[in-house]
């Protein structure tokens, strides 16, 4: 039994860790960190907690924090924890970072994109970026993790076998996402209301959105070139779930009777179960399925399928995730298990919740 | 470990059931059926259990079914398990039937609400009403449970205590009720579309709803007379969820000094403390508070909650249920653990989820 | 033609009464005012204005409005008009107030609902209630109108012939009331984010909501009694529309024969057509029928409808409105059609939009 | 003062052309066409018409309604209209067909992807393309007009300024477009359900849906070469509208000053504005802005907008409508007003309606 202390507990992945970490067998949070309900019960912030957690939200301590756990979760707005992280702090404590400030390798495109100066850029190479799915070999003995981005994991996901293997021509790549709106964060909005985003839906962040490079980076690793990639994000009136679309064009590839073509879709299917059949999370869709945010809800599963249009010689890439668990809380979570050793699984064998 | 069968399985409650019990520990499903899907993958008709359920729709076989399992869930239309079921059947396997054959036990009450004849009226006497908390101490070898219905327990459990310790005048009581859309079941109607549902808002069954007997014969128990109540539904554009606010004028008490006088907000909060403190599902809510279904969603709690308004000594008594766990799914596997001496939350410490 | 100026025009009732007019032949808006987006745009505040309002949101300066135009609506947080109206204004210019300052007749009354002090409680007695149902012949001449509450036009509406006519007893008179989420108003509030609303229901200010005074005010005119009720609003997850579900027991009526007894639906029905049929915007519904918000949303309808509970003498009362039109802009322009001696359905020939 | 017949009336297309039509002051409606409800109220398909329309569904007797009105609306399902169009009718009235019969011009197409026999393909040369802004000087003296489809609206007039100017290099465009659910009809479907669509996404029809080749005909008109593109539908948790998210790889273009480069944002906003300027329908938003389907609602408007993204030289062009207004019945309303010479606004100038 490992003790967890969450930073940021009463934003929305903050709340979800407490939902997961509540069913997970090896952890105990002892510490729900919320600047601004300090003193207040958890569960009168979070009423759906209430008769279960008992606690009452305390300050971001860093660290007296890290004095009193093994792991700390930091859901925090952007540049918090490059702020305050020392090697102190890292040598008593292990860290998953849901924020973005050691996702990216490269500085300056991290202070390029964010508009905020690294205040602890020492940290960025020892931090592992962790998509499990992919990096999951880099994790023994790590002290800090970068817990990926709800857009990013779905939009690598979906993405990176192919680019991996060369069958798209990562130039065409293009990635147009929807996202529910828990991903906008719980903070009083007038354009997060209600009657703003209820019937409605809309693009933002065109051309400009902080995800974009996180994407490029991990593709980049994958194929071995720098990779520039059109990703547009829109907000959908529902409250979890991610939905990618991504289009690319297919390149020819080698046939076993020495023809050269373009792959069909069983051959693009195959690769799917090739890296992901091993994956409990990935769950590669019967041909002619189109994932949906719904079947995935609650749960750390994506789900992925696939589409050739003759026509075009493109591929249409699809993925769909839960925002606040496999885009957020449940990769933590998963993370933390592999951190300490535990099944990868543990806490997260959520059967998605329909309707 | 036990075996159960679902009859009924595609259902919006039966798939709940599969969710619900394919995180009991206890348990294992060996029989989906579904008259309509037979020979379906069930992970075709709910998706969200690709990968995790592997099992094909199977027709409703009753006879066979008891010989293969232990217990048998039927989430089936009114009139069906009364058609079918006979001695030889309860004598092999325990039924928890999630339909409405067996919840009332006055046979002509039963036939002029549901407008059809009851087949097997023999029955009616040796089901046990499956309201675990009023009924916890009936269960006790028992081959029939009647799993309520979904505005029936939210109903109940948030105007019993005061009923039963006639606090409130029975004959004033009055049930104004909301529910989400999947109390409509999937069947396939117009009047059931995304488009006729949502941004709206009606009253349906007005003085004619079926759960009316139902609320009022366990009231009547629990008050010794006979009570007639007002009972409206009103449909949500919402998933999940049934509100219940019930209106109830105050009867007069003796105080310790002896003087006569309406109880006070304190006294009745103290009167749900007393009936409720020690059930793990029902959660009394701070003075002040409001239960919301969204508090609630996806776990088995029912969250209560009263105001006195001082101006027409009326109690207004407030409860939030998930109508497809506590009102349905849930409250059958809290019915199964009772029956088999499991642990009574096993399967069904369920963190509802926010947002 | 005449001009118009509204003082809070960026709230959602200000906007509602910009749709309104800019649709009535007889009036032009020259003053868009807000105090939160002086000199912006006002397109840009209310982007479905883009290209059809080219003005730029004004300060609220009441005295030089008062000197441009000949209406001047008020959609205004409480008490702020109470404490800026002066007679020299008033002398000047027509006022339709939206806020509740001048609705309630009783000083007092008004000041424990909505604890601050009346400013300006002299011009209380010449303000009338613009229900223009019922004062339609007190609006000659009239310098001030007080325009109802959402709520209250509802639930005043769809109760008030019963009162009136003596045919229920009042002291049983519950309004359970369920309201869209514009009600809440464009303020930026954690408790009304899309994700804090959506999949959620709940009551709120039970016992306490401040349209309680007024719809007793009003319907202690009809009766000519004191009257005191039960209201309870609930939230609910769409945009607009408010939902009245009243319950009242039945008096005993002197039927033709001489027999005392309760009065038949259709009795009732006949009140309801007796009061409302010469009224364009109330629609008496066909017996079987109950009233959805979706089907007047957009439009100044309110639809009634009712049901008779033989088994209890109750009779269940029904209503829907759209809270932004009927509920609030479009009675005010309705108002204003009097004053003026408008057509009075002029610019609110609005068919409402479904789905 | 003209005669209108709509077949198809109770469909939701149908009865938003009703909504709009009782609005327009030159056009009276004569025959509610509807084979499913032949004989009953309109008002009890659709009662948001309770007291506006009193008239009975009739049968789909296009024989009979050519002799007696001037103009027939056609709402009906693929192949209908075809199967039954004859020169008779077309010899007496004038039809706008708001199904896919008339729309593409190459019948082999048309067969291909909607797996029908085209009945009476003579038809289909005169047949004027009904997207007004394009093509309104070819309605002179027009007897059929192809009204165009939802997603093919906004897909069309979000890019063709692009296509035309030679601006986009058509090989490249990908139309992601986002639709509500009204899209999907009125029939009962369990994919339509309430449960089934809200809080979830998907994308349909990918690859395949029968909106792309009008697309790419028209598309093809505007170049003069044969275009074919990646268009992908998806569906939305919402009642209205459509969102298209276009992306299209720039060509580069002469400057001023001769050197050859990309054009910037402003050049191509300036495209923008000289198709659009002219057009009351079309918005151009200001630089900056992305469309939003709430902003447009309940009106015939379509919002534009668009964002170069340097990084890849690529242009993403954006547009928002209300599919069942300029989608669909608003559209063929701007028909019918340039058909028989009315002001092509008449009936038209809705504001839309927020929240």
């Amino acid at each position: 039994m490992i003790k967890a202390g969450i930073i940021g507990a009463t934003g929305y992945a903050g709340g979800e860790l407490v939902r997961l970490l509540l069913g997970h067998k090896e952890v105990e949070i002892v510490w729900y960190g919320s600047r601004s309900y300090v003193d207040e019960k958890y569960a009168h912030v979070y009423r759906n907690m209430f008769d279960i957690v008992d606690a009452t939200c305390l300050d971001d301590n860093l660290q007296e924090l890290a004095r009193q756990v093994d792991v700390i979760f930091t859901a925090t707005p952007q540049g918090y924890l490059a702020s305050i992280l020392t090697e102190e702090i890292l040598s008593q404590v292990k860290i998953i970072d849901l924020s973005a400030d050691y996702r990216i390798k490269d500085v300056a495109t991290y202070e390029k994109w964010y508009g905020i100066t690294h205040k602890s850029p020492q940290f960025i190479e020892e931090a592992v970026y962790g998509l499990c799915e992919i990096n999951r070999d880099k994790m023994q003995g790590v002290r800090l993790v970068a817990n990926p981005g709800c857009y990013t994991t779905c939009s690598i996901l979906t993405t990176y076998p192919f680019v991996k293997e060369g069958l798209i021509d990562h130039h065409t790549l293009i990635v147009d996402a929807k996202s529910g709106t828990s991903g906008a964060g719980r903070g009083a909005k007038v354009q997060n209301l209600f009657c703003e985003v209820n019937e409605n839906m809309k693009a933002y962040g065109v051309a400009t959105h902080r995800h974009t490079p996180e994407i490029e980076e991990q593709l980049g690793y994958a194929c071995g070139e720098d990779v520039t990639i059109s990703f547009t994000p829109h907000l959908v009136p529902m409250n979890r779930g991610i939905l990618v679309t991504a289009y690319a064009s297919l390149k020819k590839v080698a046939y076993p009777d020495g023809h050269v073509d373009y792959p069909t879709e069983d051959m693009l299917l195959d690769v799917y179960h090739k890296y992901y059949d091993k994956e409990y999370f990935v769950r590669v869709l019967e041909a002619g399925m189109t994932p949906e945010t719904k079947w995935v809800e609650g749960s750390n599963f994506v789900d992925v399928c696939l589409k050739v249009d003759p026509r075009t010689h493109r591929v249409i890439l699809m993925g769909a995730l839960d925002n606040l668990v496999k885009g957020a809380a449940g990769q933590a979570v998963q993370n933390m298990n592999l951190l300490f050793g535990f099944k990868e699984q543990e806490g997260l064998e959520l059967v998605p919740m329909f309707p």
